[in-house]
């Protein structure tokens, strides 16, 4: 329970269900909870409920309803674009080549580690003091044999968004295929596939209001994947397992909210992310916003104080009633 | 939504969530819903029920907390025990030969393949008219490069009761590392790790009144696993993601009402199921009970009517208001 009088500012780490949410997930889990592999009415109606979903999604993305995969969440769609997407490039490509930065999601690291351990070699690009990556060095790192990419659309400490377009462009003339973890871009800045011009890209419910254990991959027809989780025929049979309806529903309605109130709401964000920042800086000496420079999400601000760990300074935070997370980059 | 006077009989594809499980799950469904790997008070309350959730199931099914590692699924469960069983196994030990049958769920199945696809040999059991393996198979399967073998406890369409304690037993003589679905299972028929002997074991919410999109893998202790989905150190490094506090916390919910009531609830399925297989024998000819000499659940029953297709015949229950499912198997 959140102690009374509580502030919680760390709506990056996760958000609450709202309730409009929790309204669309409720008759999914109740009496009419039914399996939407099943074939009589009851799982037709549990399938209606998944396909609507898919499309509304599908829809507010600008791609196709087939190119939707529902997961567990961020990390699972992370593996299974990267270690997945990989090994599918692999096998119709020849080349055993990655291309990612260091500061990506831990999902997306884990995700090149087991890569690496398959025999792919993977180029992890730098970034500069303002957590961006440049586009000449991507350009670079592309080899003949690379045959995936998988660069972050807004990163999730620092808030610094990455030309996405401009890079997954690059892959597209050498035929790399490109993912994007845009978890932390949901609700801030727009996100259309096409504009961005990837070919897989993860997403996640509880960073945008919606239920924790639902996330999807956008996988762009024609991209190939290797299953990760294996099974029956759900999901055209790159996810196998029986649908969570429910949270699939909320994680529909939660996008949906989240699209529409994005411009009202990233404005309302970003005045508020700019008035802590300048009263940090004016009541504190020797801060720094990182990455204040870049290109930033509306809704994360990266702050760093002379001599104060990071970890230590959240855990007097805590005690003082302000619920934040120390970030590991800075 | 169900229509008025229809007769739901196919729990073995799914269950309906349970009032009191939905409870369990709705603390973590709205303003309170926090991120159990934050480190402030709301991320440590997030923690708290996740761990009172360990707990609880690790009573139930008689094992340590930490040898209980949340999943989405059955699916996910089954393949992150054998892709990452036996692939950990055949590291340790050296050898390539896994052993399962024929009548396993797809999840198993599929996941089998998979180890093919890694260079593993499969034998695959054959099963008897009752879906019956024999012990003296298993043990003949058993060879010097036998690495992992997977059999489950209970069969998802016959109801057929393996003997798995006997299984678990011949492999763990010969240090094969073995694995039960125990899915169906649940509920019906006692579930403790000890007297299964098993060293994985799979379990899924949404067969015994949880909510879809939650599972858990048993791991006994000194049990290695190649992790499946990676990223965070959620699970103990052995399963990445942000935890599904409100999934978990109603699946352990479920999970304590199914032990609960599983003598009385048995013995009732079973009165259930008699019945309606005698009076289907007394009313109608050629009818044949699949399994009916074998050891079976009490809450499934598999019936065949000569001459009739088995998925004509759910269609034509659906438009009577019975919803079924046919069976693969027969």
């Amino acid at each position: 329970m959140q102690p009374c009088g509580r502030l919680y500012v760390d709506h990056a780490a996760t958000t609450p269900v709202r309730s409009e949410v929790l309204a669309a997930m409720l008759p999914h889990l109740g009496e009419h909870g039914f399996n939407a592999s099943s074939l009589h009415a009851e799982g037709r109606a549990a399938r209606a409920a998944i396909d609507a979903a898919r499309t509304t999604i599908a829809r507010l993305l600008g791609a196709k309803s087939r190119e939707i995969v529902f997961t567990s969440g961020g990390s699972e769609s992370d593996t299974l674009a990267i270690v997945g997407g990989a090994c599918a490039a692999r096998r119709a490509r020849g080349g055993a080549h990655v291309v990612t930065a260091a500061t990506e999601h831990v999902a997306v690291l884990a995700a090149m580690d087991v890569l690496r351990e398959r025999g792919f070699t993977i180029t992890v690009l730098g970034v500069d003091s303002e957590g961006r990556i440049a586009a000449e060095d991507f350009d670079r790192a592309l080899r003949q044999d690379t045959v995936f990419a998988s660069l972050m659309l807004a990163n999730n400490e620092l808030g610094t968004i990455h030309p996405i377009a401009d890079f997954a462009r690059l892959a597209r003339a050498q035929g790399v295929v490109f993912h994007t973890d845009a978890v932390q871009a949901v609700g801030r800045i727009p996100l259309d596939v096409d504009t961005l011009g990837v070919d897989l890209m993860t997403l996640s419910a509880h960073k945008c209001y919606g239920p924790k254990g639902v996330g999807l991959l956008y996988v762009r027809d024609g991209a190939a994947l290797v299953p990760l989780v294996v099974g029956g025929p759900q999901e055209a049979g790159r996810r196998a397992g029986t649908e969570n309806v429910a949270g699939v529903a909320g994680f529909a309605r939660a996008l949906d909210l989240a699209f529409a109130e994005r411009p009202l709401e990233a404005a309302r964000l970003a005045l508020l992310r700019d008035r802590l920042e300048t009263g940090l800086c004016a009541a504190i000496e020797d801060v720094r916003i990182n990455a204040s420079g870049a290109l930033r999400l509306p809704n994360i601000t990266s702050v760093a104080f002379a001599g104060i760990d990071s970890t230590e300074l959240a855990i007097a935070l805590d005690l003082a009633g302000v619920a934040v997370s120390a970030g590991s980059a800075c």
